[in-house]
Parts: C-alpha cells; sequence; structure tokens
C-alpha cells in the first residue's frame, strides 16, 4: 500500500466515521497538524501511534505500515496556487527577510529548525472576526564553525 | 530617495547607534518585525511612526516619506536561496496541505489573511537548545458566497 | 466522488437540459460565476445550494457532497496559454502597477480582498459591437500596524 | 528621454504639487486609470492630452514626445509578488475558467478585447468595510471563420 | 466525447480516406489550416460546416458537438522543442521588435489582432528550392484612449 | 561601438531627420523590417548597405561597422509580456501544431527556414478596419536521411 | 499505431534478435544514429526503409507507417538531467559561444543547419582510453539579406 | 582585471590587427576553439600560451593573468535563444536520446567526457552549398561499480 | 520489463525478506549506496551482481535484465522538495564555489568526476547526537588544453 | 562595506601575497572550505578569526565587520552551469534518493544537517589519476513527533 492509497483509505474512514482531525488526533495522543501530515502523506508516524489510529478508524495493519514509511516530502508546485497556501508563501516572500535580520538578532547565525519542529494551528475568538494563530516552534541550530 | 536609499541610510545610522531592530522598535512603539520590514522596503510605516523612528535615529524628514510610500513587495527569487528563509518555504511545502486541512475543518472554507495579519518572533529558553516562536496571527477571511 | 468525477456528472446533466450556467445558476438562486466555479471544482456550494443544483440537474446526494468540500484551487499553468483567460493575465501585466498606484491613493496601504470578493460578467449592448463587461468588487483590506 | 527618465520626472512634479493621479487625471480630461498607465510606462499619450499634463505639471516638451512613444509594455515577473498585485493573478487563476465558460454562452467562441478596452477602479462605501470595484470593459471579439 | 478523442476520430477516418488536409478543407468549404486547428482542437468549428466534415468523412454527430466546443487552446510547452514549430518562435525572438516598430509606424499604438485573424500556408515553386509561405491576416486593433 | 550604442545612435539620428522605416529603408535599398532588425542589432547589415544607411542618416563609420557584427540574437524573456509581441507567440501556440501538419503533407518531413527567410509587414486598407499582413517566406529544408 | 507503441515493439522485436542498433543499421543501410533515432520517434523513416527495417525484425507494415509519420520532436526536460545527455548541453553552455565566433569568422552570419544535417558516433581506440568521436555535419545556411 | 575587462580588451587588440580567431591560434599554438573560448572567458589558458598570445597582440601581463583563472563557465541562459547556439541545443533535444543509445552499445554504461575533450571546427568544400563541421571527441568514462 | 517494475518488485521482496539496503549489498558484494541507485533504476548493475541479487531475493531473470540496462537517469524536479533531499542542493548553492576554489588551488583547471566515483554513507557515533558522513570520492579529471 | 566589496579586498590582498586559501586557513586556524566560503560571502565570520585573517593579510577593521555579517546565502541561479559545480548537481539528482534511503534506513525519519555540518575537501593520490575527496559531515536530526 502506497501512500496514496493510504491517503484514500483514511480520508473515506474519516468521512464514514464522520471525525474532524481534531477528534482523531485526540485518539492518537498527537497533535492535529502532525497527525493530518502524517495521513496525507508529508509525515512517518511511528507504529505505536499508527496502530492507535487504524484501531479508532477500524483500519488493516497494511496502514500502519504505510504511515510508518518515510515519505518523498514536499508537493509539485514551486509556486502554489491555492489562496490559503499561497498566504504562507506570500509571507514568507514579504516578511522573510525581516524574520531573518530579527532571529540573527536575537540568535546569531544560524536559523530555525524545520525538522525539530512543531507546528500549532489555533482559533481565537475576536469580535472583529476571528483569527487564525499559527505558532511555528523550531530548535535554534547555530552554523558551525569549523 | 527611494526604498533602496532608505534602507542603507537606516541600517547605517542604526550601525552607528549600535542599536537591534528590538531597541528601535521599543522606541517607535511598534512590534520589531514590523518595523524591520517596513526598514527593509518590505511594509509602509505612518509618518507619526516614521518621525519617532528618524527622531531616534537622527534621520531627515525625508526618510520619513520614504518610509510612508507603498512598496512594491516580495522579492525576485521564487524560491528562496538562503537557508534561513527557506526552511519557512520548507514548512509551506511540507504543512501547507495540513494546516489547509485543519483551517478548513475549523472555519470553513477562506482563508488567513497575511494583511489583516501580525508576526511575532521569539526566544524560547530550552536547556536542550533554545527555540524560535514564529506566531502568526491572520484575521480569517470566509470565501463570500454571491 | 472527487472534484473531478462531480464537474464530469454535472457537465452531463447540464448538457442533457440544455441548460445554460445562468439558467441553472436562475434555480440555485446564485451568480452565474460563483455557480461555475462551484461546478468547475474552484469554489465550494454550501450544501442548501448544493441541494437545489442536483434536485434542478437529477442528481444524487454524492454531489452535494463533492460541491460542498472545499477545494486546492489554481490551475498548473502559472502562465495561461488559453486566449481569453490569458487576456486577463496581459490586463494585470500592463495595468497592475497603475490599479496598485490607484488603489493606494484612495485606500492607503492594503489590498482589494480575491476572497470576500464577487465577480460579475455582463453584456453590454454597442452598434459597434457588443462588449464583455468583467465587475470586480473585493473589500479593502488595510495592512494591520504592529 | 527614455521611459524611465520619463515616469521620474512625472512622479517627482506630481509629489512636488501634492497632486493624487485623480487630479492629474482631471486635468487631462481622461480616466485616471489610463494617465497613470500612461505615465508608468505602460501605455501611449496622444500629444494632445501628453500637452495638458506637462502644462499642469509645469514639464518640458520632451516628456509630451515620451509619453506619445509606443511602449514595451508588462513587467519581468511572470508571476507577481507584491500582493496587491498577486490578487488580480490569483483571480485569473481561481475564475479564469469560470469567466471563459460564461463568456462563452453568451457570446460565442471569442475573447474580451485587452485592447479596445478601459478599466475603472472606484471606492464603493460599505458600513462593513469600504469595497474597491474594478470594472473592466472590451469589446468582444469573435474568432473569425476562414 | 471530448477533444482528445474527436482528434483521434477524425485522423483515423482521414487515414483510411486517404486524404490531406486540402481535400478535406475543399469538401468543408474552408481553409485547410483553420480546418486542420479545428480537428486538432485548437479552433471551434461552426456546427453547419462540422455537418459537411463528418458527412465526408462519414463520422457521427458526436464529432459534430465535439468540434463546436470552445476549446482550451495552446500547448503545455513554453518553449516548443518541435524544430518546424520552434522556428516561429525563434521569429518572434529575432523579429518581434522589428515587425513591432513597423506597426506602430504605420498604424499607431495598437496591435494585429490573432482573434479576427486568418492564416495561410502555401507552396511557392522556386528553382533553388521551393519555398513555405506563411501569410497571417489579423485586423489592426488601436489602444483605446480613455 | 556595441549594438546597443549603436541602436541608440540610430534611434536619436532617426527622431532628428524625422524619418519612418521605410523612408529609411527606401534609401538603403532593402526591406524595412530587415533594415529595423539589424538597427535593432538583432541582423547583420553588409557593410555596402551600412554605408548608404550611415550615408543617409549623417553618421559615422563607427556604425557601419557596428551594423555588420553578427549579433547574438534573440531577446531575454521566455514567454514575451508585450501585447503585440505576445500575439505572435499566441499565433504559434494556437496554430503551430496545425501549420506542421500543412507543411509536412505539402512538403513532406522538414522545415520552413528562418534563415534563408523573409518577412514582410503591409497595410490592407479594409472598411471595417484596417488589417496588418505579415508574410513570411522561408525555403524549405528537408530533413536528411543518412 | 502511434510512436510510442511503434518504439516499444521494435526494442522488443530488437532485444529477441539480439543486435545492435549497428547491425540493424546496416540492414537496412542507413546511418545507426539516423536509425536509433527514427525507431525513438525522432526522425521520419521513408517506407522504402522502413520495409528493410521491418522485414529484417519480423515486423508488421503498420510500424512501416509508423515510422514514416513526421513526429513531434524534441523531449519534455528543458534541462537534460541524464548525465551522457547533460555533457552535450554543457559543450554549447561552455563552447556555444566560441562555435559562433569561428563559424561566422568562417562562413559569415548564418547557422549550421540541424537539419541538412548528419550525426556520427564513432569509437576511437586509444591506449589511455577510448574515445568517443561525435562528428555533425550541417550545411551553412547564410541569413538572407532582403 | 576580470574575465569580462580581458575579453573587451582582446576583442579591441583583435579588431586593431585585424586578424582572424585561426591567425591568433596559429601564433599561440593551439587550436582555434579553444584559444577562442579562452579568450571568451569560458576556459583557462596556461601562462606559457598566455604570453604567447599577449606577444603577439601586444598586451601586458595582466592579460596572462586573468586567461590563467578558472573561470565561471556556462551562461545566464537555460535555453538559448541565439539560432546558431539553438540549434545545437536541438541537436541534443532531437538526437540526444539516440545518441545516448549508441554510446551505451559501443561503449556500455559512461559517458563521453565533456573535460578530457577536444572540439574542432570546419569548413567542408560542397557544391550544394559548403558545410560546418563540427567534431567533439571526449575520453569514454566508464560508470565506476564500486 | 522496464525500471518502474524492477523497483517494484525488488522492493516488495526486500519487504518480505525484512532486509535492510545494507544486508542486501553484503550479500552481492557492492556498496549500499550502489547496490540502492541500482535497484531505484539510477545506476546499472553489471549481470554478474545482478544475479547474486536475484538469488539472494529469489527473484527471475528478468530482473537481472532490467538491472542491467543502461538508465535514464535523474528526477523531474529541478529543485528537490524533499527536505532530506534539498540538503545537498542547499550544500551545492551555499558551499559550491567554495569547493570550486579549494579545488582550482589543490588540483588546477578540471572537475571531481561524477562518474568515475564513489560515494559513502556512514554513521558516526556521537555523545551530542550522532552525525551522517557521506564521503563523496572522484577522480579528478584536468581540462585538456587543445 | 558590503559583502561584494569585502571579497574583491580579500581576493586582492590574496593574490597580492601570492597565499592559497589552504594557507591562510592556517593561519586563521580553521578549516580551508570554512575560510573560503567566509570569504566568499556565503558564511559568516565570528570576530576572533576575523581578526585573524585581517592581521595576516593586512587588512582594516572594517573587513573584520563584513565578515562578521550574517550573509542572504546560495547563488542566483537554479542549476548551476559551471561544470565543477554542477557535478554536485548531478550527484544529488543522480543518487539523492538511494541517500535517502540509505539514511534513513540508519537512522530512521529525518535529515543530515547543513548546518551543524562541516566540509572537507583533501587530495587522494592515486596512480590511475588523483582523486578528490569531498567530506560531508552532518549531524543527524530526527523529526520530531508532536
Amino acid at each position: 500500500m502506497d501512500k496514496l492509497a493510504m491517503t484514500e483509505t483514511i480520508m473515506a474512514a474519516k468521512a464514514d466515521k464522520g471525525w474532524s482531525w481534531e477528534e482523531i488526533a485526540a485518539q492518537v495522543g498527537l497533535n492535529p497538524v502532525f497527525v493530518t501530515s502524517a495521513c496525507l502523506g508529508q509525515s512517518s508516524m511511528p507504529r505505536e501511534y499508527g496502530e492507535k489510529l487504524t484501531a479508532a478508524l477500524g483500519l488493516s495493519g497494511e496502514v500502519v505500515e504505510a504511515l510508518a514509511v518515510c515519505p518523498m516530502k514536499g508537493t509539485e508546485q514551486a509556486v502554489p496556487t491555492d489562496p490559503l497556501v499561497y498566504r504562507f508563501y506570500e509571507i514568507m516572500q514579504v516578511y522573510g527577510t525581516s524574520v531573518k535580520e530579527i532571529i540573527h538578532e536575537k540568535f546569531g547565525d544560524g536559523i530555525m529548525s524545520a525538522i525539530d519542529f512543531t507546528l500549532d494551528v489555533d482559533r481565537q475568538e475576536d469580535p472583529k472576526g476571528d483569527r487564525v494563530v499559527v505558532t511555528m516552534n523550531g530548535k535554534f541550530l547555530p552554523y558551525k564553525i569549523w
């Protein structure tokens, strides 16, 4: 079972159950963004969690194996066209160099890891219209001097 | 005075003072990321703040005007090559579709605004290595049904 | 049923009925451009409207569900080659910076929303040759100062 | 005097006068979008109008000549990165095929001209936030059968 | 029947008859380039001509309908690799700006229409090697001053 | 004197004289498209013609030498954005495969030369709007069988 | 039978016979590079040779017809990634302008034809390691002065 | 002295002397293609040859040093637009896979070196039109099995 | 059996056996990176090794033949999006010119062969976190002076 | 002093001294690849080392400051054209997926860091031709499960 078939299988079971990603994630005991990315084939999920997920959704051990495979990550579009995804590309285009300045001032030369990294998406109530809060949390990695 | 000359002028004054973006931002009364993006020519700064900034750095009114101009935003590179900036591109490539799924579940069809939007960069102390925390906060904009 | 199958099903039913998009839209109670974009898989249609559309065209509830899904939007071609679609790309290339100047003068720094947005296509009779009138109406979104 | 020098000259005079594009356009007797596009070097302005414009701004006859030259149109970026300009690209990506369907149904095979074409930008007051209204008006050109 | 299946059906019938595009076009009463482009799915052919074409080739009414559909035009390759097609790209690269200069001098600012447009391909006998003569004939469209 | 300086020199002299490309070409004894392409640096002009051109325009022998140099041809934009030049790109996109079919039927496998090639631009009067007639005439080159 | 199926059929028969391209070419009476390019669908092979080829390999007349069709030439990759093919791209990148200089000096303005053209690949024995000798032979085509 | 200034210096001296690349190469004792590529900044020329070249052309030792520097090779255009250079790109597009097949049959898996490599350009007299003969000679490099 | 089917067959057998690439490579008697690249269709494996591999995995002679075919190498993505593969692209972007400087100083003008080349991946234990050690070993190839 | 001026200053001093990168690096007490990348503007060099470098080369404190700035890294070319640098791109294209497989098997899901990373270039003597040995050593970073 490849990642594509895995995603379709999980999506169908999720639709049957009528569960949200948050509800599935709660049963697996992990963050909803991580669980979603594993189910969409962009992260590998350790077997112990894959077993909880498939138990909850009533899926076979093949899905556990497929979830555990290290995937080829990323997409085919260099510049995304979907408006929601594009906004993150735009933020990088507009604020990328500013964030670079600030991180270098606060930490020195290095980067924010995108591997030792977590991502949260939250809803913030606001009378003028609710807000999406995306929190990225990555280890600072200083460049090695050698 | 165009944006390029404006940035060079501000950078030189900043180096002379030996101030960080945080210190400058505190004197202007705005967020450091916003102040940096205005100084790098990616945001327009209202004159009332521009005057505080130039007063602090000892710069002319021309800089106030240049800061107030609405800039052509974004950069020339479709895919960034700087490792720090690239990591944000990578996050969009790897987690973009997951974030899309979660936002649609929590809010319905629409996007997180990149305009009615704020961005913070913080340092989180951690014994295993300090962490960079980037918080994006944008108004949810539902697609209009017409 | 994915968006592709949904579009094919609707197109076949539309051809059988011999209805135009305008006639279908009138029965749904929405604008023809919006209805077309939902049927082509570029917008999500709320179930209450999807039910009217499928009732009119004699289609199943699966189509209602498929119409309600939030789609991956946009197309694969960065620069369109179809001459009709290309003209809109050309307008952006030739007049984009002018429109930017005018909007900034009239509204300040910000953008016209493409989300809180409607689009109309009308026919204007003209003895020298009828004219296409495309009206875009989007909320102005000022950049947040933070 | 090439187009680049012409734009800089006009921009400086405009800033000195403190006039908006609307005010300049009123003195020239043409639409503000057209006048802006001519001043930015994307349209050619007939000499009779160029003379009014330079008279108002106190500029030389060289500017009249430069405005009359047929320019190389368009910009270097295939996909714009400025958020305001990008929204028009996004509209073409998301609604382009829908507009194509509607125009073909209303007019048959052909296109909306981007040459025999006018473009207006208006402000529509709205208690929930003012709106930008962009109206494109182009002659329908049917494909010749030969 | 989509355009792809339509093209295959026509090509098979054409091969069976052993007719050239010129012979088919003569029976339809249209220019061979136009007939070919309609059969390859790049133009829409009005039903009255589609009926003559299908009558001659012994094809069904489905083909008439498929020929009448307004197609998505153009190809996937931004720069063609086929040597014959590439030469037209090369001509535009090498002589495009010269043709622009000449048309502007002869007609003023505007373009040659590619819609109200005909294209002929002829063979010119020449003792030093026969020549291909391609004649493009498009209405001049002056830019509207508004 | 490089090609860029050569073009500027010729353009200035041409503007001073107030001559069209047709008038210059008549004095040189060559086709206006060819003369224009040589002056824009896209063709090399033999010295005997370069001398006539510089004599007419009152230019130095350096210009004769610069005109005679074999240039690097073509432009930097893979897809042109100028609307007039783009229409030729669009014609290749839409009709390229049809022209290929017709040429192969009339001549066999091979191409129309873009080197042993002439190009004419003419104005055809028409009560419904004058027309641009572009005639390309290239030697047919059959593929060698070896 | 399209070109793809044709190539597969020929490759299978070639593998069954255990023949090299050189051995097949010898039976057809043409150059191995030409025969290979025709079998890979990049050249059209006249029927008289196609019949010899199919007779030798025991293939049907359909293959003869498929070989005779004028193909869409070239590949999808603008920059090849296969190391062997890339080296020819690299040679053009590194030595292309030098070859241009030399050809212009020896022949004047014009090009080496890639149509009236032959290509040979030979093995040259060498004690320090055998060498590949690729010989390109194309008619010089002078630019027409018109 | 960088490579750009070096090329300009050599070109000016070459023009003054009125020598061809062949004549210069004869005095240096190397192949004209190699000498041209060194002078255009695409190859490094050992000092012993650089001294002969500068002695012949009457140039300074700075030129010898500049010629000896290992250059950044290749050009900025991924797909060349100059017709002469493009033909080599086209040959790779059309015949690249055939050459790959033949080399693999004659030599096994590996490539023709573009480093241990020579390139010659010759003129072959031919009553039907002289021909350009380009000979590439590169060491075969077998892939290492490890 | 093409390379794609070959890879799938080997991957399935490898999963059944539960062997790592290292264990398979040990049985074949070659380096794990080489064996993996051959199994993924990026290298050709001589039949003597292919037979050992298929014997160990219990696969047919067809797999031996498929492994021996010289493949079209490389992938479709010009810039990789998978984070692990991207890091090697980043290293080339950031350190490519430095490595070029060092190699030229140590060896003169030339390159490191990617053909007469081996690649090793090792695990280095480290109390601060184990390290990946990638060793590339390629023959230096000096540019030929001719 | 920006990075460009800094590189030129260092290169001139290095040429004057006649030192290799290895000799400079020995005086600074760091690896030659790192020192070269800092001098080429691709790494930031801590002031304590920058002072040793400038003391050795006889350069001013401005160079120390310029070396310490965190640079925008990477180059403008997505695919390098210089043959030496391209070979590293080719290695990533051909062996990238194999290295990914091996690292995942040896370490699990994660990447080799390009930040906590060192790079060495060595010369290995070999009677059949000396070899370049490039050793990359990066910390393994496991993906965080959250």
